[in-house]
C-alpha cells in the first residue's frame, strides 16, 4: 500500500493511493495516519479494502506529509563511503546517530523556507525507514519485523549552524521545514529488501545526487537494530538512513540553496518530491 | 498550580497537588495533561477551579511524569560555569543544544535503568522549561509568555555512549529512563522568576551536585528565545537548561552510577525526585 495524508496543512486526512495513482480517502474508516494506524492488525484491515469503494480524493488536492505524531526522527549521519568523502571524512566504524526536530517535518511538496541570513542550507536524499511496533534492542534478524514502511525524507541541513556554531548538528538540522517527507508510505510488504532503490536530487533541474540505497554502510535491518539498543523506537519513529553524495557541501566551491530554487528529490517506488525555496 | 500525572505507567491521569500537598484528581475535567492542557485558557480553568472539590488520590499512589505527548526534549550543554570548568571546557560562547529522545521520559520515582554493561551512567540535575504556547523566533522579551512552567528533569547521560563513540551525544542521552521528570509542574505564574532557587543531587545520601538556578550562564528567556530562532517550541516541549557542578565525570577519579545506587534530586518549589539504579 501507499499510505498519504491529503488536505489542507493541519488538516489533513488520511488516505491510499490505488493501482490506478488515484488518492482515496479513508478518514471514515481511520481517524489518522499515526503511529497507532501502523500496527500490523491496523495495516491488515486497510490492505483487506477494496480501494474502489473508497471516494476518489480530487487530484489537485496538496499532499502532506504521510505520517502524523512523529515521535522522533534519528538521523544517521555518513552512511555512504561517497558523502563520506566528499565531507572529508572517514567513513564511521559504526553508525553516528542524531536527533532532528519532528516539529520541522512538513509535506513533499512544501516550501523548503531559509532560516533568515542562511548562507549554507544544504540538501539531502536519503531512505526515511518508518517503525510500525516497539523496537528495543532489538536483533538485525528480526528489526524488519519492526519496520512498518519506507518513505524519501529530506534531511534538509544548514551548514553554518550544524558545523561551526556550538559544537552539536542539532542547530543547523531542525528548522521549521527541513525534514519534508512522503509523498507516501509505501508498506514493507511491498518492499521486503530496501535495497537497490535508485535515488536522485535536482536542482532547478541539475542532477546533483544519484545514488542507490543498496550502497548504505550499514543496511536498514542494522540501523533499526543499533539504534533500538540506545533508544525505544516507537511507532511511528522514523530513522532518515543518510544520504549519497553530490550535496552543496561536497561542490567545488560548494553550493547551497537560494531562494527561488527549486530542487525535486525521487526514490524508485517511493515517488517524488517538489519543493520552492524560500526566503524565511 | 503543581501539576501532576498519578496512576500506573502508561495509564497515568491528570491531577493536581493542593495547598496541603493532597493529590486531587482531574481526569473529570481534562483528558490528559499534555501540551493542549498547557493552553492559557485551559491554565486559566483549571486555576478556577477549588480543589477541595476534586476527589483526593490516595498517598501512595505512584506519580507518573507531570507531562503526556512531549514533542521533544531540547538539552543545553555546559551552561553553567562550574560545570564547564570540571568537564574540562570553556563555557560556550552561545548556547550548546541537542536534542534527547522524549521516549526517555520516566516519572519522579521510578527507576533509572543502566544500559547493559554501562561503567560511565551519570547524573545531572536540572530545571526543565515547560513550553505552554508556540515559540518561533521569539524575543527575549517576549520569551517568557511561551513558559507554561517548570520541573525538575534529570539530564541522565552515558559518558562512553556521549563522548567516545560517534561524535554526537544522542547516544548516551537518549536511553529509556533517562530523562526523569517531576514530581510536578510548577506553574509560571507561581515562579515569574526562575532564578535563585536552590537545586541539589545527592547519590546515596551524599551530596553530590548543588547549584542555583540563578548561576545558569543563559538564563531560562535568552535560552528560549535562542532555540525558538533554530526550531518551533511546541506546547508541551521540554527545555532542559543545563546542570551545575559536581557529576560523576568531573570527580577524580570519576564515580558512575551502578545498580542499588539511590539518587534524590530537588530543587526548591518544584519538589524532590528519588530514584534506585537498577540494571537493564
Amino acid at each position: 500500500m501507499k499510505l498519504v495524508r491529503f488536505g489542507e496543512a493541519g488538516r489533513e486526512r488520511p488516505g491510499l493511493v490505488d493501482a490506478g495513482g488515484v488518492v482515496r480517502d479513508l478518514s471514515a474508516l481511520l481517524p489518522e495516519l499515526d503511529g497507532a494506524a501502523l500496527a500490523p492488525a491496523s495495516l491488515a484491515r486497510l490492505r483487506a479494502l477494496d480501494p474502489a469503494t473508497l471516494p476518489a480524493v480530487a487530484s489537485a488536492t496538496r499532499l502532506g506529509p504521510p505520517l502524523a505524531g512523529v515521535g522522533k526522527i534519528v538521523g544517521i549521519g555518513l552512511n555512504y563511503a561517497d558523502h563520506a568523502r566528499e565531507a572529508g571524512v572517514d567513513l564511521p566504524a559504526e553508525p553516528t546517530v542524531f536527533l532532528k526536530a519532528a516539529s520541522a517535518i512538513t509535506g513533499p511538496d512544501d516550501p523548503v523556507v531559509l532560516p533568515p541570513g542562511s548562507q549554507k542550507t544544504d540538501w539531502e536524499v536519503e531512505l526515511a525507514v518508518v517503525i510500525g511496533t516497539v523496537a528495543r534492542r532489538v536483533s538485525e534478524a528480526d528489526a524488519p519485523g519492526h519496520v512498518a514502511g519506507y518513505c524519501i525524507g529530506l534531511d534538509i541541513s544548514e551548514r553554518y549552524w550544524q558545523l561551526e556554531r556550538g559544537g552539536q548538528w542539532t542547530k543547523g538540522k531542525s528548522f521549521d521545514s527541513f525534514a519534508p517527507i512522503g509523498p507516501w508510505i509505501l508498506t514493507a510488504d511491498e518492499l521486503p529488501a530496501p535495497r537497490g532503490l535508485p535515488m536522485s536530487l535536482s536542482v532547478n533541474g541539475a542532477r546533483m545526487q544519484h545514488g542507490d540505497t543498496g550502497d548504505m554502510a550499514f543496511g536498514v535491518a542494522r540501523l533499526v537494530s543499533y539504534v533500538s539498543g540506545f533508544m525505544s523506537l516507537l511507532p511511528g519513529d522514523l530513522i532518515f538512513t543518510g544520504t549519497p553524495a553530490g550535496v552543496g557541501l561536497g561542490l567545488v566551491p560548494p553550493r547551497y540553496l537560494r531562494a527561488g530554487d527549486r530542487v525535486e528529490a525521487s526514490i524508485d517506488g517511493l515517488g517524488r518530491q517538489r519543493h520552492e525555496v524560500v526566503a524565511g
